[in-house]
């Protein structure tokens, strides 16, 4: 029973000096709060609602800028992978792979990602029960790789809209893998602006205290300096210079729930 | 920011007797935490699955024990009402009107609890989204009565399954009123057993640390001293040996969130 | 397998007058298409969103005008109750009583709507599956009145969403009591405009239409002059010219079907 | 206002002999019911709910079965596809490329299909609004290929079951692209057998028939010769038998529709 970790950072990589300004803050953030810290970024939006929205840097920029964050911060970094063929050059830079939602069920891909031995971030689709993650967590541990977090991220509830079922955070725990609880894209308004997504940042930091005191292994929160103009996911990520405060009284809850 | 009330109690009403004993027990519980506490029983189950299900002891005893409890044992008692005419002679015995899930949109039934001035608990309906909320609460304010609380205790999610939005504590608070989790039948299954409903019971206490995480003014729990023979509801009650734990627990995490 | 029945009128009474006319020209459109005719109105909107909405114009005068589309229109009336002692004095006037989709747990209701003798259309709860309407429809049968249909309105889909699941439809049959598509109430949006419900008068036809290729006894729509302008539900009923078109429509459909 | 087209075969191939028996034996059915024919198979199952469920042929063998049915049968194939590399290779032998649900936010994915000048069938993901297809299609009519169909198999319903909405046909339909049906995805109970999925056969034809009531330009229907010993979507696939009454039934209610 550790303290949460902390994933977090911009929904895409927009460059190499902004991704070090935002992992230096947050590690920093980290730090305070005494959490371990994970950077997560993405390098390509492979799913966007539409294709007018930004699809990201590219693989190869992505991991220069990835693995800079790691040398020069001096922490892990995560990112997520669409495509079997690339898990292997993805995970020699990064040191867990994250696999969408949209995509847990897309057998190669978990394959893919198991066989490199990085640790695997499984996003828990929106169309799934949290008890079918097992048969997910099976097939990458089918690799021999049982480094595997599950992530809940609102389970679809009508049209446009998720709703954050806090049972799936224990039912998740059952099959003994850490769990991740993912704040930001559980208050995302799914295709709900249009050709964008849209999001309830009021809701992240109320969400993230009921999973932290239900009991996660990992919390997974995005935020940005500048939330209202970041390329994507800004209407549900947390401006950056709320993180501290909010981290604390995550750190605090969490002491207390894991105390007993 | 007050530390959290305590509304619990049988499902349903069974013996003067039983009915003294639980309050006598879950009201020591309630001062070993700290918390106020509000006895809550039915004497009537007017809506069961099926005619099998026991309907209780109907009015005029059931408010003779409520009566008793409240002078024994000192604590308020809350019931929950079915008609417009009941209103009147519960309110001459209970603190607090409750209004069923399915029944919050009955206009009469709401007017007519308001009038009597007791405190109403309207229980929001698992049909309803929590914006939804304002407009009841407003037909018992046009009494003059504000003395009113708004009820979390599921959203129908699919067929025979409830979620718990948690998003729907800070937006019924938005309405001005205080705001309560029923931890119990939030995690029930209705007519998940064929002529009864089902229920979750092992996920009463973590959803009640989510609620209270963030943030509550009351929190509604049955408890029973032999939960699996209950008349009603078993299936979800907390045995009464669990609760001065749970409320313990409880009780820490609403200081924490209350102190900021 | 006969032909189906249509029930129809206005969401609520309004007049003597108005209340005529539409019976008349309904039972003229029903007839044209060889369809029985129950006309359905409301005297009392016991639920409606908020109190700003109009409650409608009472028992007494309702019944008077039910009365008279009974006589002079010459056509059987359908109406809904709310409390278990309206029903006695309804079902001296009406052949059909009605449950609303909300009160379709209470058992005292049903019970005595069951005693009555009349015909019960008992409205599935938003909040219902299919197959929990065989416990309500026991609950009337108990009283030795099996005159029993079975009605579905949409399901809760989210918030402030119905969806039709025409697998209801089946699954309802299976009690062997006719069953009725509402296909004004399932194109609800249900709190969707604020105070008021809003409503997608554009699928009743559509929806109508997948209902009767299903299989069913009887439809169920709400018809005005003006609905634009008609005190309740107007978002959601058919515009009266529009009717003769539909029902000949939906009456070839049923035929079709109904021959195998 | 053609008559639908029906897409049909088996949810996976097995064999050249079985393929071409199922092809010429549907084709048959298709042609006695006045309706186009295009063959369905897949040869890779590439999202099954565990690892143990049987992957199928492989693409070689596939494409190689699937090119024998065009030619000795005489009738368009259809397959789906799981990565852009794919799109190009498949495209050479089938007429229409399937988008799977899970996949149909990939943008990499629908621009690889549209490019091939192949038809493209987009299955609407569990996890979307109907309205929410329109940009999807877009994504694909951007390489300036509008062959593009759009295909509801059911919307996220709870856990672990699915509803079909039919307002999605005519939603869709405001795109302009032709609408398919999939009656036996629909009635797919998604992770409903613990390592598996469960269906429900008996659904498939009153939504069918309730589909083109509705109105639609195809209906994708499963068929087995052996349902209950088929590698995948046994419990939601039709028995061969079965499909030349279910067809003629279709397709005299599609007449009815379409006529007016």
């Amino acid at each position: 029973d550790r303290p949460f970790a902390l994933i977090a950072g911009p929904c895409q990589l927009e460059s190499r000096d902004h991704a070090l300004m935002l992992a230096e803050r947050l590690a920093r953030a980290a730090e305070l709060a005494g959490t371990r810290f994970i950077f997560k970024a993405s390098y390509d939006k492979a799913n966007r609602s539409s294709l007018a929205g930004k699809r990201g840097i590219g693989m190869e920029e992505g991991l220069e800028i990835l693995a800079a964050v790691r040398a020069e911060i001096g922490v892990p970094v995560l990112t997520d992978v669409h495509a079997p063929d690339h898990c292997a050059p993805v995970a020699e830079v990064v040191d867990v792979l994250q696999i969408p939602a949209f995509l847990c069920r897309q057998t190669d891909l978990l394959l893919a990602a198991g066989r490199t031995g990085a640790a695997i971030n499984i996003k828990k689709g929106q169309f799934l029960a949290p008890w079918d993650m097992a048969n997910v967590a099976e097939k990458v541990a089918s690799t021999g790789n049982t480094r595997i977090l599950l992530c809940e991220r609102g389970a679809s509830f009508g049209y446009n809209m998720l709703v954050s079922d806090m049972r799936a955070l224990p039912i998740m725990a059952r099959t003994g893998y850490p769990v991740v609880f993912d704040a930001t894209h559980s208050v995302q308004l799914p295709g709900g602006q249009g050709t964008s997504s849209g999001g309830q940042r009021e809701f992240v930091a109320p969400l993230a205290r009921a999973a932290v005191a239900v009991g996660v292994a990992a919390v997974f929160i995005e935020a940005h300096d500048d939330p209202d103009h970041a390329p994507s996911d800004g209407p549900n990520m947390v401006p950056l210079e709320a993180m501290p405060e909010l981290l604390r009284r995550l750190r605090a809850l969490d002491d207390l729930v894991k105390s007993g």
